[in-house]
């Protein structure tokens, strides 16, 4: 592969990565407190690190010693309230933080629920349905998009919620919800937790605390076997301020009027490689990516290419080929280049099943018509020139937590939990993202996920300047000619070629 | 191939096949008359049979000698009403009639049309959209279908209107509407004139008699190739009886919204296979018949399986193969069966011409939806168990005109006028159409062509039954068994296998 434009590295700081010494005794501390007045950690959440439920002291068994550390970082400075912890951490040194936190996430797990909460279906449901698809439509992501699949976190910044107790969490969403606690990486939290109502948070908390915490991290596959097979009746996904009556005639239906036929197994197929793409369709896959990852809401967001309005545009001529699309092309396109792997047959059932997906998403949407909210949301040109350089600052400010300081993403098991945005396990140069315009625009109106808007104009197109500037899979229409590839497909703001874009990358 | 169910041969009359003497001299009758009171024909008609524009005297040249023959008997008879031949035709003997007819229908053809009357655009496109596409909204089919590529007839029953003087045509229109005129074959021109305004009348007249009469009946291909360019602000398809707003709620656009632009280009050359399948698709089709032949209208008549309303329904369960077909499939399917062909491929020019006239016709329907008017309109019961007997005696009055004594068809040069129903050029038994049912349906509500609603529901049934009962190409999914291949595939209303259907054949 070609090394593409070289941008000076920058350092990007990590969360407590190395452990700081392991000469402390942590069990010590734990049980007995220290003699400057640290006092002993288990009388509130247990030597085996189980907490109390009823009192909604936190289980801290499980949960990784960097986030652990962080936190006790956080109530030492006063970051994060709470007038028990606050004075105890202080009491604490570097060293005896990261002896208590290494204790702790030492522990093994129950592989049960302390508790065994008796809940309604309805609110299990709501639970279930925050935790595993999300209220999209007001701002709010699915919990596990973030803290893995079932709540079991990941590390280092976003700690495991399965067997986590409801108090716990339901206070932590209060407090975030309220403005009391801010040490939230990125300020996700406060800006989800205000985003749900008190039910809910009810719902959710209960839903995570069901979970079994010890319970090993499943196969992605698996849980999204599962997640697939959820059918809800939550209102359809809606970009908050365009939710105007007349700009939005449309919404795709929830997904319980999947019909339960031949027809809606071919739907859930196609939903289910549309989330978890290289498990369900691993042959026609060559890097991490799913659908989904850039198509958020399992294809239903507005600002990030809906399915339902790109369905009904099809067929349809691309400038990109040269010549009319049906819906399997312009999904085979999507294989060869975001997908940098191969095109599914048009009769496979991967290709049926994503078609059949789309129409589903499509229901009652006007057949052959621009429905003006397909396509990413557009952005405003930049004020400056995007700059790669300033676009690094932004990312380690706002991207490094979920994709890695070196854009390699976030595994979870042998799965990315967050996609990785450029290398090998990324998409190629022939995917629409590795345009600077493109990328800008996705950034700007779905980044960083859970706080979209956050990020300035400027911002945008810098940090889309950076992701896009570096190496990735080379364009498979590569011919051998780096000039002439560049001459033939990349007339256009991206860095193909090792060449910076021209002066109109910024519009 | 196997010889189906076999019925007694029907005698089926044709009107005029032979001549009926040599010996009499025509030249004479047409310029002497003869003694026994026939005024000399040229006097009105003119040696060169040409005719007289102005005196609304009709063109006799390029006449069949057997439409000749058949006006003259229905003069003599006075099944025909005209004060000047009654007594002409009268006068003359039947070899007499036939050595006139025989002198007209051997003279050569001008060039051009003898009259070159200015016609205004407007006027010139009613015209020309009448004779080309029809009004099927109000029961007229285009005049081409019958009268062939150009007016330029279809021997013996649809003569050539190509350079036949206005004001002739306009008579003979104004006539039927009025009830003055009665020997059409099946009635067909009092239904289609009665549906025509007066002001059509005057267009499609002074378009017909604009056309050149002596120019070589041009290749379907070209002929479609002018046809399918015609845009057309027409009202959409519409099916008279059923034509209420509430039942109604889509029609697919007219002709003049294809875009002109890269994927007008597709729809354009989608239409163009539509209704010329064997010349646009060739490589992929084993018989006589186009789309056309079943999806009338272009595809927009709500009783013919409309393809606005079928593209929106797709992908789709089929119990026919059961499983989900995306609308590629469903097209291979027809080419597979209907057309007794091969799939084109889901990226070749011919599929994705059609997926997109689909989705033209298709614009603005509601995606993933039933609309209730795709696929034939229904048929009641049949009062009695469909009798192919009672059906041959049925398709003699009704349908050998156009589809032949044998089922074979019309052919006009290369290509076939009127589709054959049985036989080798005709659909296999793995068609749709082979099950009594469904041509029950497709008859009662389309045929005679212009004049559906003529048959009873039993006439329906039992020609369906007659039709059906013949042989055909073998289903594409015979394995060497015929009854295996019975048990597997054609368990319902159908003769596969040389055994009559059971008793539900007729629901």
């Amino acid at each position: 592969m070609i090394r593409q434009f070289v941008i000076a590295a920058l350092l990007v700081p990590v969360v407590g990565a190395p452990t700081r010494a392991a000469s402390v005794d942590g069990e010590s501390i734990v049980t007995r407190g220290t003699p400057q007045g640290a006092t002993a950690c288990a009388a509130c959440h247990g030597k085996d690190g189980a907490g109390i439920a009823q009192a909604g002291y936190p289980r801290l068994a499980g949960l990784s010693a960097q986030y652990i550390v962080s936190q006790l970082d956080a109530f030492a400075s006063q970051r994060r309230e709470n007038a028990v912890m606050q004075p105890v951490a202080a009491a604490l040194s570097d060293d005896q933080r990261q002896a208590v936190a290494d204790y702790y996430a030492g522990l093994s797990l129950p592989e049960k629920p302390a508790q065994a909460e008796q809940t309604g279906d309805a609110r299990r449901a709501v639970g279930q349905r925050l935790a595993e698809v999300g209220k999209w439509s007001e701002g709010v992501p699915a919990c596990v998009r973030c803290h893995g699949l079932d709540g079991h976190g990941v590390d280092p910044y976003f700690p495991r919620l399965a067997g986590q107790h409801a108090a716990y969490i339901k206070a932590q969403l209060q407090a975030w919800k309220a403005g009391k606690r801010h040490n939230d990486a990125l300020g996700l939290m406060q800006q989800v937790a205000g985003n749900l109502s008190d039910s809910e948070i009810e719902a959710v908390s209960a839903y995570f605390a069901a979970q079994a915490p010890g319970e090993q991290r499943v196969a992605g596959v698996e849980r999204t076997r599962r997640a697939a097979a959820i059918a809800t009746d939550s209102a359809p996904s809606a970009s908050g301020d365009n939710n105007q009556a007349q700009d939005r005639p449309f919404t795709s239906p929830p997904e319980s009027r999947i019909p339960d036929d031949e027809l809606g197994k071919a739907v859930l197929t196609g939903k289910r490689v549309f989330v978890a793409t290289p498990q369900y369709a691993g042959d026609y896959v060559g890097n991490a990516l799913s659908c989904v990852n850039c198509h958020l809401d399992r294809g239903r967001r507005d600002a990030s290419a809906p399915m339902g309005p790109a369905f009904v545009r099809y067929p349809r001529y691309r400038a990109k080929n040269h010549q009319v699309n049906t819906i399997e092309q312009r999904i085979q396109g999507c294989f060869t280049y975001s997908e940098n792997g191969k095109p599914p047959p048009a009769d496979s059932d991967v290709m049926k099943g994503l078609v059949s997906y789309f129409a589903f998403l499509a229901t009652g949407a006007p057949a052959n018509t621009d429905m003006k909210i397909a396509g990413f949301a557009g952005i405003d040109k930049a004020p400056q020139k995007p700059d790669p350089q300033r676009g690094a600052k932004v990312y380690a400010e706002n991207c490094v937590i979920c994709h890695g300081a070196d854009g390699e993403g976030t595994k979870l098991g042998d799965d990315y939990q967050f996609p990785p945005l450029w290398g090998e396990a990324s998409f190629n140069w022939g995917a629409g993202m590795h345009r600077i315009n493109t990328a800008a625009a996705f950034i700007y109106s779905n980044m960083p996920l859970g706080r979209e808007g956050f990020l300035s104009v400027q911002d945008a197109w810098d940090v889309a300047a950076w992701v896009d500037s570096h190496d990735r899979p080379q364009d498979p229409r590569f011919d051998g000619d780096v000039e002439a590839t560049r001459a033939q497909f990349h007339n256009h703001n991206c860095y193909y070629g090792s060449k910076p874009p021209g002066d109109s990358a910024s519009q």
